[in-house]
């Protein structure tokens, strides 16, 4: 089988391309340690992805990130390379990254990879496969990146909206949870936190005690978001077995949360295993008090940030109509 | 303040007394250890309160179960005397209890009780109280049957329907959940399970690995009681923290919830603390064959036992029109 080169000037003819938008996402959720996650509208990786005549995968960072190349090593790459055993009439695939989503940063930039190159290779195969299983191909490209086989971020960057992993094992299982609108404000601290170490310094035991109370929240926050019950959802947002242990990590933590919570918002966290916060909101001018308080708090501490106010993204990775694609080619 | 006495040819006319239902509950609902609990339409104790002018609550047990009479130490009679302790141009409260639900049955026989007797009070008084009020009332009768001031047998038995506990400190937060037409098939072999005992035997740290496969658990099973997705339900309805601990004091335990499963029961398992044990099917004839399958365990194990083929009570404990009043008090 052979498949044109792609071309950047007639793309909206060639099926052997694509153009896609791959979002940040929160994983954690607070009380849902390693089960809850949601996807932002911002910020997102551009990818594209192009059918090859040449075997294997074909990694091209458009960045300075320093990601690896080489496509077992890489997030998208190993994603890709799992899904293309099950598709052998696929010589190869070629794919472009243009990150917007800092690797580190606490916002799901790896699940955003392998999402994304997987959400683009199903849309060149025809979307033959299932979103439960191309979570389950995004997952080879988490454990990459973190050494754990978590779809926190990626099942909310494939399903769009608030997600829960009832389970990964044997496959994952996948819950949608429709959410009321809700405003998200996200301050990303120029520190860096691995996945690893804030993985490591978790103890392995936990109070039962601490856990019944943790998944009455989970539960809580579970029913507030298909509810559509702010004052539950901000009731739920409380973690007693992670957030104690990790927030240490995090310079300004307790001026952000307390400052956020005084400026109205639901409440909010750690975004995934660190060192980005994020704040919950029900409505946009307190979202904006929110986003006030963190640059205040990281001013005041003299470190760099990034914040994001933004809302949750409930389509997922976004194929991009040609015209975007188009555009998004000749940028390059 | 004087109130009339209570006069069983004159009930409808006299606001000083109430007769009552108070359901059966099951807690826990497999995964949701201490947070979930629902209602059943039967078995129900049989109460009736009746305003005095002695001062205090006096206690009447209808039968022989000999639970005790004394009011601090009656479950009943604790909930009473905290209630009491807000109302104070109240002096005394009789309370004739008729059970129908067996105590250490593992079914909420004493949140029946306790439940019962300030849903009945809040009647008399008015309806002054909230049922989260109310909830906080029948903990101290709790308290006084467990030694724990649980609220996930008390919250169903009150609000009826399938309730989730967020937390119980510094208040109850109970987060009612709007479930679809279950059918419960309930066992209770005649072993003896304390409580108290029930709890010592768990572990007081949890791997923190099960902790999150439980918290995924009891938001998949919150989702799909709200989502009524019964496929979501069955999958949901699994333990790896205190099944594997309490099942051992339970004969016959793994017959009935594979048999059941077998039979195409949704799950189920251990209610409260045991000894009964509880399966959830989305049909009557589901419903009916788990029945079988309970009742030939027990025959073959050679153990008396108790089968409830029912559903799930949506409005918590009813107080009796008149006639059905009158009805109970003549049949004394």
């Amino acid at each position: 089988m052979s498949f044109n080169q792609f071309d950047s000037h007639n793309s909206t003819l060639n099926s052997n391309t694509v153009s896609l938008l791959a979002p940040a996402t929160v994983a954690n959720v607070v009380c849902g340690f390693d089960v809850l996650g949601f996807a932002l509208h911002e910020p997102n990786d551009e990818m594209h992805l192009r059918l090859t005549d040449e075997p294997g995968v074909r990694i091209v960072n458009e960045d300075d990130f320093g990601l690896p190349t080489e496509p077992a090593r890489n997030v998208a790459g190993a994603a890709l390379l799992a899904m293309l055993r099950t598709a052998p009439e696929v010589a190869g695939v070629e794919v472009r990254i243009r990150k917007h989503i800092r690797p580190g940063s606490g916002i799901g930039s790896s699940a955003a990879s392998a999402a994304g190159a997987v959400v683009g290779l199903n849309h060149l195969l025809g979307n033959r496969f299932t979103q439960a299983e191309l979570v389950e191909f995004a997952m080879y490209g988490e454990e990459v990146a973190s050494g754990v086989r978590h779809a926190d971020n990626i099942a909310p960057a494939i399903y769009g909206g608030v997600t829960l992993i009832r389970s990964t094992t044997p496959a994952p299982d996948v819950v949608p949870l429709d959410a009321p609108p809700l405003f998200v404000t996200v301050v990303h601290p120029q520190i860096e936190v691995k996945t690893s170490d804030a993985r490591q310094i978790l103890k392995q035991q936990v109070p039962l005690r601490d856990a019944v109370r943790q998944w009455g929240n989970v539960g809580a926050l579970v029913a507030g978001l298909l509810k559509h019950d702010y004052a539950l959802i901000g009731r739920a947002l409380e973690d007693v077995i992670v957030e104690p242990v990790r927030s240490i990590l995090i310079p300004g933590f307790e001026q952000v949360k307390s400052g956020s919570r005084a400026a109205g918002a639901l409440g909010g966290g750690i975004s995934g295993s660190g060192p980005s916060l994020f704040m919950l909101s029900q409505h946009e001018a307190t979202a904006q008090a929110v986003a006030k308080v963190m640059r205040t708090t990281y001013e005041q501490l003299g470190l760099d940030y990034y914040v994001y106010q933004t809302t949750i993204n409930t389509t997922g990775c976004r194929i991009l109509p040609d015209v975007e694609t188009r555009h998004f080619a000749s940028r390059r």
